[in-house]
């Protein structure tokens, strides 16, 4: 039995934040303590003064090696948890996807196989549907004993994930059924497609044409619509990256009349604008859906009110990069789009800043409280898709999944830093006050005083329960 | 040095809830540890297995020898604490009253001498400010030093709390320099009274039209005053015992629109309603200010929306109990107002039974979770009123205010074994399938195997710190 | 030159009721005058003493002859205009409909056909749009110039009339560029359909389920779509027969932001509830799309709100007449769908009675004004649709189209004294106070002392302009 | 018999709009008749071609001979109704005031002997309580017999005008059980008072500080109140000089909700703004109360939305002029407030330039409709008062009280060409593109060929019926 004690630390949870020491018995934490109130014994004693003891960070929205646009997104499952973990992230939910045509188990199993004995840290899945069937609405039964909780669906990519109103509500019917969560890329794709259209055909082919013509009006529309659906079918439905206020404002209306909506946003929106996607091609760095938006329209201070007030309860990353020039092995996958912005595969690199870009413009920058930080990236995640309480909070019998944050140590973020297996930041030069200094995976040390000495193997698949914050 | 360990239990916090031996030494908590994991030694060993072990409770709305109306509100501090102990509430949140035409610290030091050595459990003060001058203003920064940092004004009661628009605008102004919270009873009194007047010229005395003529409209136009009012100020606004579907959605709307607008409701106003007020003047039992509401038109069931979705953020009492009959030396109070209503003394025994009410209505009819009645009947309390992390939680260096809650132990609400010193109970025959089991002040037991074992003048006076959920 | 006088009637308008002498030369109305200031010399004089004179009611929203589910609605142009003429309404505008793979034009050609020389009254088209392309896009201009400058769009009826969200924006796009007007059936019939096909497969196959399925929260969010892609587009839109209130809600927000958003609602639901799709297979009469609905949810006390309010604009029929039974040559037209709801022919005949059921509800029962009853069936009919100042109201220069009511002649509603080509009436038995007692078609007597006296072939086709309500 | 006829012009009302003749005889509109369809023997012909024959405005806010601040408002009826001609307004409603203390009726009488045969053209009156009490709210009943529907009420101005919410619900009482209408300076001047002692304790004590300290949040603060106390005693209630954005949003959810909530606005509000108050004293000219609100917050803009859309109904003048220098006799008015904002008597001329200033920004720029400025400035004015069909329209048995305006010939609005008594423009400068040309009242020509030709002591009292929007 291995005993590790991380002494005196302050701890910090969505609820407390207190001076405590904490022993951690092999995978699980098994005491907290006043410091100096004990006599544990341990193999290792990791110092903790002056840091801040967080539960691991959970990052339920990543895309490793996603087929996209004709390529994949560039981090394996083995890059992109190091990664994960490199910046305080104990817990990843990828998205398994069903081939058109195929059963949806299948893509499940294929993603398993993927990730299986490559995961730095523990993993979970939900699946994109994307063929809604009688077989595939059978399955979603199979895939919730499998510990899949959760499905996505788009209103965006016409003739790619798209599914319409009719597919939409049947699968919204099932989860009513099996206390399943609907999860939702609510953008309406029809409408989008006949801008981008237009676009192309004005000669509008730049990066930040992407930006101009997913208007926010049609993530507002499609979240209202996947609202009134979810609302129909008594299922419980979260909105995936949200970015758009006119989208806020709708799950701010459900949530004021008590239905079970929920929705997370991405650092990229909280930070980055619509003005990202210019200065030429090197916009494409910056393409992704939902699209940057505009600064001068107030999207960016709206969510971090809805971050504050619980209409948002999830910060996570949507991590799907790609790169934009040749790079360890990988074509420029960006450049796809040269001259038709319409062909950038969408995505960004984000798993490895998420817990520092958080805490530094929420918490250091005095938009959200310390717990708030911790409860937004780590438990309400593990509530919302149903890992509390072995994940997602630092308390007696949870998974010792720890980080220990130092808040009095800055660094600047760059590409020449970084661990995810992409040749560019979006955040380049930008500095953070505060920084991850160690990180625990069920016990295991998996970065130690900035360093990683995790394994590729030691990350374990997490069969989810159901959506904890469903009432 | 004493030890005590309360083995076995589930510990419930506002995010957590695990099964976990907590160790008290003293007066404070100083380890949690997984049951087996550990060889503490102890004084005593309170075995805490099949129940909840939750913070002690808090209730910041109690008015303990409150002069109303001509006479006193029925429980001393000495008999109200007690009472309040054997609900399994540990901290009580008093209103010291400034006298018209006398100084606002003249208020505080007569109520801490109402309660110096006579309280069972810990208590800190509010002052209700009945007469804004620029000497009271100041005293505002004086009461603030002292641990007051909060301060009521009525919008109801003309001639006797009524402050005007004016003078509440002005508190708020100081409010917002100095980082103290107005509290508002948001009720339009100038309206109410030309309503009172008109039924009793109609002959309408009895009680039921205490409620009638209270309108809700008139809570709701009060509480969004008191909101814009407010928002002028920049000052935190906490809306005490709001009970009006009218009211609670001027709350959401300033919630949505990221003000610090904060409230409460109470047990009465979740559970009873119009109806209890009828019945001749038995309904007198029920008088109180704002009135219970009608079950019809969904005050009720808003109201645990508001609950679920944070719109309210705590649940007090509001309890000042008066006597229906000759009672233990008081006179009949309620009596007061036979043959006419406005003379009968508003207000409610509640400070025993509301855990216990808020445990059967929210969590055991599954209206809101286990985590939620805890963060409502405690931490938030604890952090709107600036005493945690002392007080609302379950952590390592809390003040061991502890309850053990047995739910599986149900009782009948009677007057026959309530401890408030009044003839009634609100709620007489009530069935709860939970109940309260034990209760540590401080690392004391003050209730024991369900019997009271502890003494007036335990309880101590908290200083309080300013609203910890103003952003 | 023919010259009538019309003596001593109430001449009221949208805006004015007064007493005068109307003196109509030819088509024309040429003067208004005081009873006895005037020695007009006439061919007629028609006494209107204890009548209302009004403006011809004008109808926009009729489908006669259409094709829809297999046959024909029952009414011809002939047959249907003589029972509007009879009803006091001078001017319909159709549907003229789009073959799918075929012109807009060649639509439009051939609705000419059917009406031309066949109309007792006077008569105008819209455009049903099956199929957009470009050249579909580009006929909007030739549409417009021919007097036709509303086009119409489902959302519902997938695989018949449906039109996708890029096929309904484009439309929006060229109708924001030459000025057209986009009228819209605003019902997710995706997701309806779902809903039917369920139905079906539990063996619900009565009307009363043609009810059921087609959720009034689908209407809502069918209409909150349009008008979020009409907003993008800045393309006025007019939601016809608006039927729920979730529906009324979204266009009362779009109107208060100041958009070109406009609506209908039609007799039916206002007068007729779910309800009457029940009794077996004799709810079949009621089957038309949106559908009634319960009244118990308040749509009807919205609606009339909205009529009230100016939410809604115009009080047409969607008069779409089918048999249930065989009749002057037709086939059982609604028994098609006996076994199976969603076969029934949707439709109900509704030209003849709408300005005596509209007066009866309305002004009769106090829910809105003469003036109001005046410019919901006439006025503002005429001005949204181009076709004011000749129709829609009793001024000087306008079309002598011109309606003598008597407000004191009651009368039966019945299958027995109607003129419509259908074999039933949705209103049979009620009572109306107040009836159609003499109509003028452009000057010329087309109903006198409540008998028919037109010809097929008097009515003229209206060019019509754009809408005169955009701003 | 005196016969006028008004040639060739463009007969315009609040719903049509065409060329038509009109005949006057002696005091009322008997007949209009197409040009060239008639043989009208006449008096005399006036010449309207090229112009648009409207209806007399209506200004139903003007204060001639008002008592404010320690001086009179410097037109009397004489002046002021001469100068409101020349400005194409046939009928101003003045307010009646009762001194405190005094009998309502005693108020009416004094302000009837001030305009007893002093008046250019028609009036009536309002009556401004001061005083509920049981005598008053009697009164009340025997205004209403003598043609006064309306009273007015003050929530500013505490210590003058000003009713508490407890007089104002009674009165509102009152007037829903006699079907007047209650009228309603909105702004909380209880708070408004602090702020003004506080901004002239820092000194500062010019009259921009007058707009900068009556907050726009606390007009719509105020305005909510109103409406929640009419919706309570269910009486109708009109918003005077509506000026604030949330105000206006709380009229338009009142009537989206159906309320009998109605509203004007001022020129001033529509075209002025903060930074007119600017300018050191000069600035003085601009204080009324409202006061005028920065356009930067969208105020303006807003305003004219609700004017579009009839969230607005009126638009009147709260003309109440004040000298600034001495002038015709009068002492330098506004100089009262030199050194100390508060004392500036509140006021604005504004009668003479109404029809004209509103029809430049809101018709020739394109804002509003032509019928809607005559909705607005005469038909709605004349309903909401009681005074149609006498008065708001061009319609057969209808005063003659007719305007031709000339919306060819432009003007320069200048102190040095206007009529007002008093020695400023507040538009000094402004260009019209239309200009009123030629104003009958009652058939009688009181300006020709922009002459002034009236006489004093022709102007009669109108008694006025109860709101005829109310329903």
């Amino acid at each position: 039995m291995a005993r590790t004690i991380i002494a005196n630390g302050t701890v910090v949870t969505a609820t407390d934040r207190v001076p405590a020491d904490v022993l951690v018995e092999d995978e699980k934490i098994v005491a907290l303590a006043a410091p100096g109130s004990h006599d544990w014994a341990a193999d290792e004693i990791i110092d903790a003064a002056g840091k801040y003891v967080i539960p691991g960070g959970i990052d339920v929205h990543t895309h490793m090696e996603l087929p996209f646009g004709g390529t994949f997104a560039s981090d394996t499952f083995e890059s992109g948890t190091r990664a994960a973990a490199w910046g305080g992230t104990t817990t990843i939910v990828d998205f398994a996807v069903q081939t058109r045509g195929k059963s949806l188990m299948e893509g499940y199993e294929a993603w398993q196989q993927k990730a299986e004995g490559n995961c730095a840290i523990d993993y979970g899945f939900h699946l994109i549907i994307s063929d809604v069937n009688e077989q595939t609405l059978k399955e979603m039964e199979s895939a919730f004993d499998e510990g899949v909780t959760s499905f996505k669906m788009f209103m965006a990519y016409p003739g790619v994930f798209y599914s319409d109103d009719g597919q939409i509500f049947r699968a919204m019917q099932k989860a009513a059924e099996n206390g399943s969560t609907i999860m939702m890329h609510a953008e309406n794709g029809i409408a989008i497609d006949v801008l981008v259209e237009q676009a192309l055909q004005r000669g509008e082919t730049d990066p930040i044409y992407h930006g101009i013509v997913r208007k926010s009006i049609l993530e507002g529309e499609a979240t209202h619509r996947a609202i009134k659906l979810a609302e129909l079918a008594e299922a419980p439905l979260y909105i995936v990256h949200l970015s758009a206020l006119e989208a806020l404002e709708e799950v701010t209306i459900a949530r004021d009349q008590d239905l079970n909506v929920f929705a997370e946003t991405c650092p990229q929106y909280l930070l980055l604008g619509l003005d990202d996607l210019g200065n030429g091609f090197d916009g494409a760095k910056y393409v992704c859906s939902p699209p940057l938006r505009d600064w001068e329209a107030g999207h960016q201070e709206e969510l971090w009110r809805g971050l504050r007030g619980n209409d948002l309860q999830v910060v996570s990353t949507d991590h799907c990069p790609f790169c934009m020039d040749e790079f360890d092995g990988l074509i420029a996958q960006k450049r796809l789009g040269e001259g038709d912005f319409s062909k950038i595969p969408n995505g960004m690199p984000g798993v490895e800043p998420r817990m520092e870009l958080v805490y530094q413009a929420g918490v250091a920058e005095g938009r959200i409280s310390l717990n708030r930080w911790v409860e937004l990236c780590s438990t309400a995640p593990a509530k919302m898709f149903g890992m509390y309480p072995e994940k997602g909070t630092i308390a007696v019998g949870s998974d010792a999944d720890i980080v220990l944050f130092d808040p009095g140590k800055s660094k600047t973020i760059s590409v020449d830093n970084q661990h995810m297996r992409v040749d560019y930041s979006a955040y380049e030069g930008w500095q953070v006050s505060g920084t991850v200094d160690t990180v625990l995976s069920r016990g295991r040390k998996v970065v130690a005083d900035r360093e990683y000495v995790g394994e590729k193997g030691h990350g374990r698949y997490v069969k989810r329960g159901a959506n904890q914050y469903v009432h």
